[in-house]
C-alpha cells in the first residue's frame, strides 16, 4: 500500500508521520517547531525529523499543513503570524528537492477537511464541507477529493462571513462575523457581557442554559441561530453531501447541534434538509490530512 | 475538432445546437418547447429537432440545460415549476439511449457558469464563480471545469442567502434573502416603496440616483452594500479566481459595479481585494454551456 509523509507544523510544535493512503499512522516523530526562530532553524529541524522516520524513502510524496492561508500552487504561506519569516518562503519546493519526491502545502483546517473527506466521516462523497469551531471558526470545501483553497488560499476562511449586521464591533473582523458571534470565545464573551458574570469556559454556558439561566438560554439560542444561518448559507453556495464538524466545541455538540440543525432547516429549502451533520471521525485529522495532500494530487 | 449537442430547454422555447469544444455554434434549431404539454410531447419535439441538425452523429455527447435544480448524477430535474411532469423524469437517460451517446443534465444558471468557465471570461482558471442578476439571482461555482451542483442540485442556488436579518418578509424566501434585496425586482420594489413613486423598470432607479433623488440614492447604496456583502461571503467560502457577472442587470453595470466592488473590499481580507469582477463574455451562455456539459465530464 502506498504511503506518504505528513507534516503538521504549528508555531509551537511539529509532528512528522509516515501514513498509509487509507490514513493509518505507521510511524510518528513529535517535537518543538522552533517557530519563532525563523525558517532556517524550522526547516533544518523538520528535515532531521523526516530522516528519523523508518523507511521514509518508501513514501510517494510529502504533505504539510500550516496555520493560516496558503498559496497552494506556489507551495508557500501567504500570511505567517505564528511562524515569522515564512510568508512567501518556498516551503514545498525546498522539501521536494531535499527528499526527491513531490511536496504540497495547505492550510491546517483545509488538510483536516481533506482527511475527513478522504478517509474520515465524508469518505466516498463528492462534496464535503468541513467546519471547525473552537476559539475560532474555520472551514473548507472539498470537491472530488481536492480542497478548494482558492486563488489566494482564502477558500474556507469562513470566519469573516457576516451573519448579522447589527452586532458589536469586536476586532479586525467584520461586524457580525460568524467567528465573533458563534465561536466558543464568542459565546462566552456574549454570555458574560449579558449576565455580568464570569465563566471558566464556554461549556459552562450550556450547563447554565439547561439550568434555566435566562441570559445563558438567550446566548445559546442566538448561537444556534447564527450557526444555523451559517450552514444554510454554505448549502446555498455548494449544497454539500455532508457537513463534517470538528473543533473543541464539539465536546458540547449534544447540547447545541440539534438546535443548530433546526435553525438550518428553518432557513433553507426543503430539498436540502436531509444533508447530514456529522462529527469528525478522525482523532488526528491534522497529521493525517497533511499526508493526504499528495494523494489528492494524484501521487 | 470535437463537437457536442447542446439543448437549452425552457418552459416556452427550446434550442438545439451543434457546438465545437471551443464554444463555436455550427448549427442551431429553435422552436416552441411545448413545456406545458408534458414530457412525451416535449421529448418527441426535442428528438426531432436534434435530427434536423446536420451531421448530429458526429457529436461526442449531449448536454441539456433546464430551469431549476437538477440531480446531475441521476440526470433528472428535482423541481419542474416551468416544465410540468419533469420532476424525476429520466431525461438524460432517455436522450442517451435515443442518440447512442452520453447525455448530461444541469441547471441553466450552472451551464451558463460552465460556459463562462470553459470558453468565456473565466477560461483557463481553476475556480470560477458565476452570478446572474436579473429578476432573480442565481449562481454557480465551477471547480476545475466542473459545476459544483451539489448533493441535491442546489449548489449555486444563492438566492436564499440571508444578507440582513432586519428586512421585510416578501415571499417564500428567507427574510433578507439576497434575491429579494438585490435583484432588479428587489431594487425596483424598494425604491417604489420608499419614494411612493412608480418606475417603468429598474434602470430608472440608477438614473434617478444620478439626478440626486434621495430615495433612489439610498436604494442604490443599500443595493451595492448588499451585493458587496454577498460577494465577500462567496470569497470566504471558495476564494474564486474570478467573479463572472451575467444577467439583465449588467446593462447597468457601470452604474453600480464600482460601488459593489468598493463594498466588497470593505468587508473582505486585503489578500482577496484583487479578485477581478468581469462581465460574462458569451452572447449565448445557455446553449453553449449545455454543450459544454459532456466536455466537462471528459467526453
Amino acid at each position: 500500500m502506498k504511503c506518504y509523509l505528513g507534516i503538521d507544523l504549528g508555531g509551537t510544535n511539529v509532528r512528522v508521520a509516515k501514513i498509509t493512503e487509507d490514513g493509518q499512522i505507521l510511524a510518528q516523530v513529535k517535537g518543538p517547531s522552533y517557530g519563532q526562530e525563523g525558517p532556517a532553524k524550522v526547516m533544518a529541524n523538520i528535515k532531521s525529523m523526516v530522516r528519523e522516520i523508518p523507511n521514509w524513502k518508501e513514501c510517494s510524496g510529502i504533505g504539510i499543513g500550516v496555520p493560516g492561508p496558503v498559496d497552494t500552487k506556489a507551495g508557500c504561506m501567504v500570511l505567517s503570524t505564528n511562524l515569522p519569516g515564512f510568508a512567501g518562503y518556498p516551503f514545498a519546493d525546498e522539501m521536494s528537492k531535499e527528499f526527491g519526491m513531490p511536496a504540497y502545502l495547505d492550510n491546517d483546517a483545509n488538510v483536516a477537511a481533506l482527511a475527513e473527506a478522504l478517509v474520515g466521516a465524508g469518505k466516498g462523497l463528492n462534496y464535503v464541507f468541513y467546519t471547525t469551531i473552537s476559539t475560532g471558526i474555520g472551514g473548507c470545501l472539498v470537491v472530488d477529493g481536492k480542497t478548494v483553497s482558492g486563488k489566494h488560499g482564502f477558500g474556507g476562511e469562513v470566519a469573516n462571513i457576516i451573519i448579522d449586521r447589527n452586532r458589536e464591533k469586536i476586532n479586525y473582523l467584520n461586524v457580525g462575523a460568524i467567528e465573533n458571534e458563534a465561536s466558543g470565545t464568542g459565546l462566552k464573551r456574549k454570555y458574560e457581557k449579558a449576565s455580568g458574570k464570569t465563566v471558566k469556559h464556554t461549556g459552562v454556558v450550556f450547563d447554565l442554559a439547561e439550568e434555566g439561566d435566562e441570559a445563558a438560554k438567550a446566548a445559546v439560542a442566538e448561537f444556534e441561530r447564527d450557526l444555523g444561518q451559517y450552514f444554510a448559507t454554505i448549502a446555498c453556495v455548494c449544497d454539500p453531501d455532508i457537513f463534517v464538524l470538528g473543533g473543541g466545541m464539539m465536546k458540547s455538540a449534544d447540547k447545541f447541534l440539534p438546535g443548530v440543525i433546526e435553525q438550518y432547516k428553518s432557513m433553507s429549502h426543503t430539498a436540502v434538509h436531509d444533508t447530514p451533520f456529522v462529527l469528525a471521525a478522525l482523532e488526528e485529522p491534522g497529521i493525517v490530512g497533511a499526508a493526504m495532500l499528495p494523494k489528492s494530487q494524484g501521487q
